[in-house]
């Protein structure tokens, strides 16, 4: 085990070079132990940092995972140009498969998904990340409606939730391989109800729950 | 705690009733304390039976959960007979939603879902309930087929997926409520796109991974 005491988060270049090392060294223990098999101690021991630094600013394994996740979400995916709704849709989801089939990328992302079911801090995490997805693809949308390809009411936020919506739900939840045949075919899919104008905004049916 | 060596499974009628008091007595606690505070002692008092009797069957209280949802999944849900394929996915995508927010179900429904993110035994069980749902379902598919709506290749599976995959992509991914407009909208642009012969089974693009 690391001795206590050393590698505190102190202000300025220090604590960003900690914060550093413990996501190397987290990353390293999970691809190489796996979740259950990682502990804040192997994490601390493996960045050369002090455990009660790791435990002090973050508690569990889980609350680091989330916090990196964070951390990294800033970076969005780019979104590409190719004159049509359902190119530009294809590009996006193909980018997005290929992100979740980086095994570095999808250990950190199956862990928020698990820990979001039942932690309210994995849960802020993960949603707040696509609502930055959201906002950054939206374009995509507005692009289509400029070009007369959809009407001008469609939904962008559902139109972005519903390319994605095929390979999260096969990689989650029915437990089926991703390729990027699922990205052509969801593009396709949602393109096609986009353009017929299934994807408008809803005008009077609201969700039970009301927006945050 | 309860004392250890009653209720001991047993072959006939006590070992039914017992699993039958144990899966009660999750179910309570889970609705009372949720997934974290819920433990095997809590459980096998309850249920008035020898914590022993539960840790040596299920070990866990994530592999009792499991084991539950894999005795209840095999009720499925019955499949309407509307006379066009909108309708009749429209009406499984309103009764899966209605089950997903029944709070009893809900809260077996994500336990799995949580687990099956590294559990094997969790993944094989939501997939094994995957795909008696989409072999109970795919009759609305070789229905539309014979009525002439759709194409005589359209892929069965792919549709009832499609179907789910909004919902539960919201629910466990980026985490909107959900709805039966949700149910709605998949069944129609599920639908739409199966019309226009955008979900055939694909004759050269196969699975990275094969099917199993």
């Amino acid at each position: 085990m690391a001795s206590d005491g050393a590698g505190s988060l102190r202000p300025g270049g220090r604590t960003a070079r900690t914060r550093e090392a413990i996501a190397v060294a987290l990353q390293a223990e999970l691809l190489d132990v796996g979740y259950g098999g990682t502990t804040i101690d192997r994490i601390a021991q493996r960045a050369g940092v002090a455990k009660t630094t790791v435990y002090r600013r973050w508690g569990s394994v889980g609350q680091l995972v989330v916090d990196m996740f964070t951390q990294a979400a800033g970076a969005q995916i780019p979104i590409a140009d190719t004159g049509s709704l359902e190119g530009d849709l294809r590009e996006l989801a193909r980018s997005s498969i290929a992100l979740l089939q980086t095994p570095q990328r999808r250990t950190i992302f199956d862990i928020v998904v698990r820990e979001a079911v039942h932690d309210p801090t994995a849960r802020a995490a993960l949603t707040a990340f696509f609502a930055a997805r959201i906002d950054n693809a939206a374009v995509i949308v507005r692009r289509a409606v400029a070009r007369g390809e959809v009407p001008a009411d469609t939904d962008a936020a559902e139109v972005i939730r519903l390319v994605g919506a095929p390979y999260y739900a096969r990689l989650f939840i029915t437990g089926d391989p991703i390729g990027p045949e699922d990205a052509d075919r969801a593009a396709a899919v949602v393109a096609l109800a986009a353009r017929e104008g299934l994807l408008a905004t809803p005008a009077r049916h609201q969700h039970s729950t009301p927006p945050a």
